[in-house]
């Protein structure tokens, strides 16, 4: 039986085991399947262990839960760690090597394909997509984008109800959500809104450098107008001035994260307005009691789809989403080059949807559900 | 046919409104409804509006959405504040006012109470309890408690098995909730815990003291054994030299919150690890999906019994929810004193559920559903 080493890597989404479990359906019994522990590390450090019944029951109780049921995490990829892996996988005898994974994870795909092409290793390479941020390009969204969504879309909404009764005490919140350099997640914030005087009130997103005097003066008319304002900000929003609102270095590299608080500290200056920052945080990937549906069901069939793709003896593919129809909405899944992908890097919200959220939101409606 | 003035203060939770939905039913059509906007803000201001048929249709959409419905805030009553607000009720010929919120709201009703009195009005006082940090003394829950311990207990289970897969980049998540003084809220964060190695490995409540060494020693044990750790803390908590972790200024007066900041900066400078801060913040008392259906089955009911007192012309007293059963839940509703739930202040964790989680569990078990 032909070797399939299957890992996850980078940030988790509440319905990334999903996909595994598919993955893992499709071929169990016809191939041997290996799992890589902890990300590349484990391709790094040989860290594969064999898939047996056992394995596979326990994968059971996690399909639902969130966390990478494999461990996941973040590692930088150096020539010698791709020798090593090229290395590893010839000595384990593994001919397939299927990665769950973001823009990031695909970029990783596609260097130790390279590598492993350099030292005449004929090695079967596919990616399967998950990432919240929505931001892999070619494909319509992402699984894990649709639940993460959801979360942003509820949260705001209540937390602008529960700040508009609160508005003798409180007139402003700054809600932070995920997305460093594409607004799908901060956008969904609006998903709920149903007239002009609810919260969110402004969205900052990061296709948008954002503008000082706009946000005061949008904060100060629906303060007056209704008492209060609800701001939504994506973490990677820069003023439009090119300088950052706020990075905090984090294991020794730069994160995003803060910026609520920075513009809450900015609006409360400005404005001697009472203004709260919350940070969505981690939850907004990780939140098992409100994923989509569609989402669940779309992140089976994309682990189902890798292993057909394994089977075809395709190679160098993503698996890509796309749109059939808007109304009584249909999608359809295809093998995209992982070259492409690579390629043309993250994709950020179109100008139609930025201008024209109503558009973005009737998109958004099937997959968050 | 009598004048009722019904009202909500204090910081709303996910399911005031079936509290006001409740007394609303069991009231209308025998009583002159009136609501007051805004907490005490509006009884001051004399901001009170009459209940029609349009405003209890209104209602009707509003009953199972955060916020409260009638607005609510803080308010500090003066002197005179509180001769204007009798002042208000015996012009509008208010005879009966009843009010749903925490302790706060409890000692301004007894307040306004002893003002009618001392200025010879009689004046029917009835308070119908909601907190979501369970402090109101003689009640075994308050309604609103149940949902925010459920949205406490998913998010941090969530968030740990999130972390435990992004071990290799991140090692420590320090948890913030809700709980001033009381740590019902925090305690809860481990409801779902199945296991030793499951997070979360350590809780902070105000309670008890936080030692420095204690907490640095469980940590890294935690991390030695399972690779990350998750801790819990309640926005209260004081170091055991007496020294707040954390207070901000908001709105001029000292607020709580930013102590997981504090606590991960503190644990990421001894011990080298990398910690994140995740403030569960004000979702934790309005998240809409992710209510306790028992919570709020509560909620309407003692707003259903609130409204029962005030045809049975009790006055000066508190809904209060005992707990007949505990396997096979059973609860009853009586009327308590005012003064006596006044008199005692906040009701912290007892002991025996502090030492025994497992005991707590047990109890939290019914109202979290």
């Amino acid at each position: 039986m032909r070797n399939v080493a299957i890992g996850q890597a980078g940030g988790p989404t509440s319905v990334i085991n999903s996909t595994l479990s598919g993955l893992t359906k499709e071929l169990s019994g016809d191939y041997s399947l290996y799992y890589v522990k902890d990300g590349y590390g484990g391709l790094v450090e040989n860290n594969l262990i064999k898939v047996d019944e056992k394995m596979i029951l326990k994968l059971n109780k996690y399909t639902y839960l969130p966390g990478a049921f494999l461990g996941s995490g973040r590692y930088e990829l150096s020539k010698e760690n791709l020798s090593q892996i090229v290395f590893n996988m010839k000595e384990k005898q593994i001919e397939t090597l299927v990665f769950i994974g973001g823009n990031g994870t695909m970029k990783a795909l596609h260097k130790i394909s390279y590598e492993a092409k350099r030292q005449n290793y004929d090695l079967q390479v596919i990616g399967i997509p998950k990432t919240v941020d929505n931001d892999i390009y070619y494909i319509d969204h992402s699984p894990g984008f649709g639940s993460a969504a959801k979360y942003v879309a509820y949260a705001t909404r209540d937390l602008s109800l529960d700040l508009a009764s609160m508005k003798n005490f409180e007139q402003v919140r700054v809600v932070e959500t995920m997305g460093r350099n594409a607004g799908w997640l901060a956008a969904a914030s609006g998903f709920l809104k149903r007239d002009e005087n609810e919260g969110p009130h402004f969205i900052a997103l990061p296709e948008r450098p954002l503008n000082k005097e706009r946000l005061l003066e949008t904060v100060e008319n629906s303060v007056k107008e209704n008492g209060y304002a609800t701001v939504v900000v994506s973490e990677g929003v820069l003023w439009d001035d090119d300088t950052g609102i706020s990075f905090n270095t984090f294991n020794n590299r730069t994160v995003l994260g803060g910026v609520s608080q920075k513009l809450s500290h900015f609006i409360g200056e400005e404005t001697n307005l009472n203004v709260r920052a919350e940070n969505l945080g981690m939850l907004q990937r990780c939140f098992s009691k409100l994923i989509s549906e569609t989402d669940k069901k779309e992140a089976f069939l994309v682990g189902i789809e890798g292993g057909k793709y394994v089977r075809l003896n395709k190679s160098d593919v993503v698996v890509s989403i796309d749109r059939v129809k808007q109304k009584q909405y249909e999608m359809k899944m295809e093998p995209i080059p992982l070259e492409k992908v690579v390629r043309h890097g993250e994709r950020l919200m179109p100008d139609k949807f930025i201008d024209n959220l109503e558009e973005y939101y009737e998109w958004l409606s099937p997959i968050i559900d």
